[in-house]
């Protein structure tokens, strides 16, 4: 009655057996973040708080570099503000949490109530997204051109009320910084726009090893008010795209609507033109869904919290001294190892009294680089074994002890290139070029729904321009144009729903 | 008809004319931060937020070398949570913002309205602290013993509705940090208390230049629901106390609200000991109050956003680019320095093409510690004319241009010093020991209401321990016992108010 046993996975089910599943059991395992009491909004947990800090501290420097300053502007905007830009007001005055009341009191059974005497004149909205509260700030601070450009970030949190959350990807409040700039001329600001999106690109290729298609978006895909929206988009293990980061140029619509003026250099006055640019802890899940494997989180190693955990194995109380004294010693020698061109490596010696294997399968699960184990034989033999995170659970390399500190910073290059060099093969594996109709749309639907190849992946596709063929597709298929890609060759084609002339291939895929 | 002309001040008013509008002017005058158009919330600009990005930074490092890590929690909080702790609803379930609809509709007159439609069945408050929120997630993460401590810090933002707000000092709105950790014993819990109060005195004398009193507040004054409240109380130069951080141990009281037990080493189902401790952006306002002069604000250069200014000086094109070369080489310099033991020298050029004179007063205003000018004379003379925020603005003292850069780390810790020890001087002037009532009272009463000799500061008297003699001179000169201090020696006396018998003096002052 024995049946042959396949070879057990951390965790279940498998990418292959359930994707959506499989995506929140990595959560789990990892101990990322979980959903809170308040419907949507989610806690992230230390492990995760540490990779988002770490995407902060390169971003932020990324910014600095690129001659930004950060501000803080108000968590709540008043309820006109968002009525202001006509096509804002339609795309985010929706979904948002209203501030009604400032007090409450006691409601006579024990519990408490909004004080009615405390009714607000005006709601305040908690901002969805804050061009409307920054650009009030902006019409006081801008006179004159020679206050042109403003070149502001803010870290802050914000909350689009949603009906389907998921943990990291969608969430009713979540982290983010929003950068906000204002500019004397269109060029200036459309020069900035794309500067953002490459510093995007370029953080998320380096440091989350994640290659991306970058290009603006359709018409239909704009941000609510934009003149044009750029973006980076990722592929991730169930073929589906994630919008990651985006960089808006905006035209003079909210100058407009906010009232940001200057004296130009001729005297006239004139609308200033401006520029706003995101990412979110959506990048987290991002990462997640690209990298990790049936055995839980794969960190790359630039954004991991630790990248490197030490475990001591002494399960004699005679041995324990000398192979603590050992572990502390390596952990000392690694911290002063650089690796990336001068980032200081990170270790963790992890001393718990747990048993090996269970301490060793949760760092497993929470993808941390590279593992290295020491114990009495090790001591003896003057080695350690390493495991990196890459590689499967119980392939081990042993390693001169005296000589693993200065590797190190070698095997974590090793280890991020390795991530994006997977990663990018895997998107390019699934990204193909389709050019009729039945194929496409063949290409995009599920043959087996219990199978991970309900839809081959990313489709570079002509499309004739309209409108009307992106709300067919999307309708039939719920694909969407991810983004008209930049540096795409001019080619002659025929849209690939209507046969009409077109000038170039566009990214069409399933979307988170 | 000529008068003697009084030396003119860059701010107006004087401190000795108008504290609180000085104040105001101050932070006007350094484009620290402005209110917005939502009552009570403000807008930090980067200056402002630049000093708390540096505070961030300090602080953020020491609560992680005491073993915490960060986290983030949400936003809102269930209405029911804030009614869980007898006292802590008495004392923040008051003034919130509350949160009664997810979603806006059209009001059919070109507005918006809250969609009734979309009322919350339960409403959510804005957190005006998040002690009930976060134990709800201790709750759930804590079984065993083995699970304890917990030790986590969140950066946020929090929201108690203000009904005279003054920027920095009482917002709306403001950021702050909140450590909240749980423990397996009171022993723990207090010894976690008191660390986290030692790492606010540290941060305060060696980062902010604060000489503060620590101690322990009187149970009116504690935090509601707090068994202890731990205090650091600094004296700005109104001679008015600002309570600048707080470290609580809560006992047992929010576990049992929360729900926080766990398995006990004997086996038994125990609640968890829980501590909260936090500082905010008040701590900017604090810094303004205490340092700054009649020339607007003054830095302490540990937490300036930028240390040194540059300020070249080439009205005639022949010698520009000869100037800013010299001045970007200083700047490289510069860069390249570190002071107090490591910490990276920052720098910057101001290459305006605005008048010397405007552009060295903007800088006096923001409160740069250095101002370094280099003209086309002192490129013949190889010298550089700098000039100390802590001394006179005219005071200039040459030195030569090649020394001044590995000269400027030393001057620097001068800075530091002599703001230390001019706020200490001040602090200790105006610190006195009052035995009777009437002396007391005529040290707390303004003698004229136009000089800043409106009291004399802090008094360092007995109390009987009463609530009652607390609430007297309360209502009666609007003083508190800032805190029963720390280390106050054991010394026999007559309580200032009844003449009951008192085991030691405690501070009592106005405060903000």
């Amino acid at each position: 009655m024995s049946q042959p046993q396949q070879e057990k996975s951390a965790i279940t089910p498998r990418r292959a057996e359930d994707f959506p599943e499989w995506y929140q059991q990595v959560v789990r395992a990892a101990d990322l973040a979980e959903n809170s009491d308040v419907r949507g909004c989610m806690v992230i947990k230390p492990w995760g708080y540490g990779i988002w800090e770490n995407m902060q501290k390169v971003l932020d420097a990324m910014f600095k570099a690129t001659g930004h300053k950060n501000a803080y502007f108000p968590l709540f905007i008043p309820m006109s503000y968002l009525a202001k830009e006509a096509e804002h007001v339609e795309g985010f005055a929706k979904e948002c949490a209203v501030v009604t009341h400032h007090r409450l009191e006691s409601d006579g059974k024990g519990g408490l109530r909004p004080a009615p005497s405390a009714e607000l004149t005006e709601p305040l909205v908690v901002r969805p997204t804050s061009e409307t509260i920054i650009g009030a700030s902006y019409a006081k601070w801008v006179q004159s051109y020679r206050d042109l450009p403003i070149l502001i970030n803010q870290w802050a949190n914000v909350v689009r009320w949603e009906m389907r959350p998921r943990v990291f990807l969608r969430t009713a409040e979540f982290l983010w910084q929003e950068g906000h700039t204002a500019h004397e001329t269109a060029d200036e600001a459309i020069a900035e726009t794309n500067q953002m999106l490459h510093v995007y690109e370029t953080f998320a290729r380096e440091f989350l090893a994640l290659p991306v298609f970058t290009g603006e978006k359709s018409a239909s895909e704009r941000f609510p008010g934009a003149v044009q929206t750029l973006c980076i988009e990722a592929m991730v293990q169930d073929r589906k795209a994630i919008q990651a980061g985006t960089s808006h140029f905006l035209g003079q619509n909210f100058a407009k609507a906010s009232g940001i003026k200057f004296q130009s250099r001729e005297g006239k006055e004139e609308l200033a033109w401006t520029t706003s640019w995101g990412v979110s802890t959506r990048l987290i899940g991002t990462v997640i869904m690209a990298h990790s494997d049936d055995d839980g989180l794969v960190l790359p190693p630039r954004i991991a919290p630790t990248q490197i955990v030490i475990l001591p194995i002494a399960p004699k109380p005679e041995t324990r001294d000398a192979v603590y004294a050992a572990a502390d010693q390596l952990a000392a020698e690694l911290s002063a190892q650089t690796a990336f061109g001068g980032e200081p490596v990170t270790v963790e010696v992890d001393k718990r009294d747990i048993g090996g294997g269970t301490k060793s399968w949760e760092w497993i699960k929470k993808g941390v680089p590279i593992r290295v184990e020491i114990g009495p034989r090790d001591l003896e033999n003057g080695t350690v074994a390493v495991a990196r995170r890459d590689t499967p659970p119980k392939s081990k390399a042993f390693m001169p002890l005296g000589e693993f500190a200065s590797c190190a910073p070698g095997i974590l290059e090793d280890i991020q290139h390795a991530l994006l060099a997977r990663a990018t093969e895997y998107r390019d594996a699934n990204t193909v070029k389709i050019d009729t109709k039945e194929e496409f749309y063949d290409f995009f639907t599920a043959k087996n729904a219990n199978k991970p190849e309900i839809h081959g992946g990313f489709v570079l596709a002509h499309w004739n321009g309209s409108a009307e063929v992106e709300a067919k597709i999307k309708e039939d298929l719920k694909v969407t144009i991810r983004c008209i890609p930049f540096n795409a060759p001019e080619e002659v084609g025929k849209c690939v729903l209507t046969g009409e002339p077109s000038q170039r291939r566009v990214v069409w895929a399933k979307s988170y």
